[in-house]
C-alpha cells in the first residue's frame, strides 16, 4: 500500500507558512504502516496540481491533497479534481444545509460564497466536517483513493482521525505496523552520542536507529516494521537495553516526555518542592516547569528578578556582594538558590543569572555567560 | 527564472522532523524573485531521487536539494547527481583537508567515514561549509543549476546566504523583485478581519493580500512582484492606508514585530515599567516581556505565586479574600496587579489568575477562565 501527500497551497509554496499538515500526514501514514515514496507542495494552480494528480495517481494507491477546499477563487482543488477525472461539480444539497447550519449555530447568516463549498465531483463522498464548513471529499478512482483534506489543521486532524482511518482500516489490510520507540538524551553532545552507538546507527530496515538532535537534548529513534507487534516490542526492547547499557544516565525520558516532566515525576515521586530564583532566563525555566500539568504539587514559587535592585529587596542578594562579584557571578547565584529555598520555603532552590545578550558583552564576562546553582540545604 | 526544492531524507518524508530548510529556501527563493512551482520530498532512495532529478532539471532552471551530504551510508545525494549526471565522483584533496581541520580544530581526530564527503561530482565546484563538514555542491547542466546543501539549518542558512545568494545575484538578472509588508492584528477573530477586507482578499497578481490566523493573533501580509522597488512599495502602502483604515486600533504592529516587542516599545516610550504577578501562566507572561531585547530597562520584577500561600506570603493577598472570593476571581488579580505594582515599584502591575487545567474544573468556575488585572495607580 502506497500513499502520496499533495499539500496546496501558494503561502506553503512560496514558505509563509510551513506545512505541518504534511509533516503530520506522513507521521500518521508510516505509523498505520503505509508506504510513503513522494510528498509533494503546490500553489493555487490548476495546471500545476492536475499533472500532480495525474502522477501521484499513477504511481501511488492512495493520494491524500490538503488545502485549497475554502470558499474563495483561490481555492481550486475540487475544481480541479472534477476536471482531471472527467466528472462534472455537483451541489449536494445535504453538504449545504450543513454549511448553513454551521453559520446558523454561530449566530450568523452563510455568506453566499461559502455555497461554493456544497459543490463536489460527481461520484465523490463528503465526510462532514464538524469543526468547519468544507467537508473531506473521497473520489475512487480505478481502484486509487483520491482524498482531499481541508487546511486548517484544527479540521485536518480530528477529519483525519476520525474519519480516513477507519476507511483504512475497513478497506485495506494493513499487514504490517510500524513502531517506535524514542529514547531521550540530555547532557551529551550528537556526535558523543553518535560514536558510543555507530554500529546501531548502520542497522537496516525493517529494524533502524535514527538520531536527531534538538536544543540540550539528542534523540535516538528505534523505528521497527513487523507483522506481529508483540515480536516487534521485543526487537525493540532488545536495542533499547544495548542503548541503555550505553548511554545509562544520560537517557533521561522516552517518547513524548520532556526533560521538565522527567524532573517533576521525580520530585513528585521523592516528595520534594522546588522554587527559582531567575535573572536572565526571564521566567522561561519557571514557565517550562509549570507546563507540566500537576506542576502545581511541587513548584511554589517562583521570582523573576531582573534588575539588581530586585535581587536585593526581593532575593535578598547583598548590594556589597553584587558590587564586589557582579550580579552575574558563582556567589549571586549560590545565594539566589538559597535564599529562594527558604523564601518559598521549599526543599530546593534553584539560582540562575546570567548574560543573555545582545547587550552586556564586557571583557571579563562574555554573553552567554550564565551561573546555575542548586541548593538543597545539604 | 524558475526555481525547484527536494528535500531529501527519510526522516523528513515519514514526518519525524518538520521540513524547515523547503520552507526558508522557498521564502529566501521567492524574495529574490524567484518563481517556484514545486516542492517535493523523498527519502534516501537514490532511484526516486534521480526521478526528480531528472524531472526538476526539465522543468526549472535552478534545482537545489537539501540533505543527504553525510558521511554515513544512507547520505545518497552525490552519488546519485554523479550518476544520474553521467559524472564519476572523484576525491577533492582540497576539501578533505578542510574537513581534517574541521576535525583538528575541534580536538578530535577525522573518522574514517568522514572522507566520504570529500567526492564530488567531476565538474562540479565546491563552496566551504564553515560550520560542518560537507561543503555546498553546484554542478552546472546544460545552463541549468543544480546546488546541493546539506541538511543541517546552521549550515544550510549561513551558506545559501552567503555564498548561493551572491551567485544568483551575479549569475542572473532578476528583473522582478517580491516585497511584501504583513500588518499584525490581535483582538478580532479571522473571520471578523476578513469581513472587513473582503474586497481586498480577493486582489489578483501582482498585488495580493493573505490572511493568516495565528494564536491571538492575525496576520494580514500585502506581496507585491514588481520591476521597480520604490512604485511597489507605494503600492503596498496605499493597500496599507486602506486596511488601516478600517481595522486601526487592532493593528498593532509589522513585519516581524511581536506583541511583546511593541508593548516594550510603548513602555519605553512612555518611560513608564511594568512588573507582573503571575499564577497559572506560570512565568509565560514575565518570559514574553523579557525575550525582547532591552526589557531590562522597563521590567524589574516577575513573580510566579503559583500556590496560594506564596500568594499570601509574597504578594499579600489576604487570605481571607481568598477563602471568600477564591484564588481565581476579579478581587485577587486585582490586588494581584495592585501589590505587585507597589511590591517593585514599578508604573503598571499586571495580574494574572485563572485555571489553565487539566484539573481545577469547578461547577461555577471552568478550565479557562482567567483574570487579568491591570493595576497603574490611576
Amino acid at each position: 500500500m502506497k500513499a502520496e501527500i499533495i499539500s496546496i497551497g501558494t503561502e506553503l509554496l512560496l514558505g509563509d507558512i510551513p506545512d505541518t499538515n504534511g509533516q503530520y500526514l506522513a507521521r500518521k501514514l508510516s505509523e498505520l504502516g503505509v508506504d510513503i515514496y513522494f510528498q509533494n507542495t503546490v500553489g493555487d494552480n490548476p495546471k500545476r496540481l492536475s499533472f500532480l494528480l495525474k502522477q501521484a495517481l499513477k504511481r501511488s494507491d492512495i493520494v491524500i491533497t490538503t488545502g485549497g477546499l475554502g470558499p474563495t477563487v483561490d481555492d481550486i482543488t475540487l475544481e480541479t479534481i472534477a476536471a482531471f477525472s472527467g466528472n462534472r461539480l455537483i451541489l449536494k444539497n445535504k453538504i449545504l444545509s450543513g454549511i448553513k447550519k454551521h453559520f446558523r449555530e454561530r449566530g450568523l447568516t452563510m455568506p453566499n460564497i461559502n455555497k461554493r463549498q456544497a459543490y463536489i465531483p460527481q461520484g465523490a463522498t463528503a465526510l462532514e466536517n464538524k469543526n468547519g464548513t468544507a467537508p473531506a471529499i473521497i473520489l475512487e478512482e480505478k481502484g486509487k483513493l483520491l482524498i482531499s483534506l481541508p487546511g486548517p489543521p484544527s479540521e485536518l486532524i480530528p477529519l483525519f482521525e476520525e474519519k480516513i482511518i477507519p476507511i483504512f482500516k475497513k478497506k485495506f489490510t494493513l499487514k504490517e505496523i510500524i513502531l517506535s520507540r524514542t529514547l531521550k538524551i540530555t547532557g551529551l553532545a550528537e556526535s558523543a552520542v553518535a560514536e558510543k552507538i555507530t554500529d546501531l546507527l548502520r542497522l537496516e530496515p525493517p529494524l533502524t536507529l535514527g538520531i536527531y538532535a534538538h536544543t540540550a537534548e539528542v534523540d535516538l529513534k528505534i523505528t521497527i516494521k513487523e507483522k506481529n507487534k508483540e515480536s516487534a516490542w521485543k526487537k525493540i526492547a532488545k536495542i533499547e537495553k544495548i542503548i541503555l547499557g550505553r548511554l545509562g544516565e544520560y537517557v533521561f525520558g522516552k517518547d513524548s516526555e520532556t526533560l521538565e516532566a522527567c524532573v517533576g515525576k521525580l520530585l513528585r515521586s521523592n516528595k520534594k518542592t522546588i522554587s527559582v530564583a531567575e535573572s536572565c532566563t526571564g521566567g522561561l525555566i519557571s514557565n517550562r516547569i509549570t507546563d507540566v500539568p500537576g506542576s502545581s504539587r511541587y513548584f511554589p514559587l517562583g521570582i523573576i528578578a531582573y534588575s539588581n535592585r530586585e535581587k536585593t529587596k526581593l532575593l535578598g542578594i547583598p548590594d556589597e556582594l553584587i558590587k564586589k562579584q557582579g550580579a552575574v557571578s558563582k556567589e549571586v547565584a549560590s545565594l539566589m538558590a538559597e535564599n529562594i529555598r527558604k523564601i518559598a520555603p521549599s526543599d530546593i532552590g534553584l539560582g540562575v543569572t546570567g548574560i543573555a545578550g545582545p547587550s552586556g558583552n564586557t571583557l571579563v564576562k562574555k554573553i552567554g555567560l550564565i551561573y546555575i546553582a542548586l541548593s538543597s540545604g545539604e
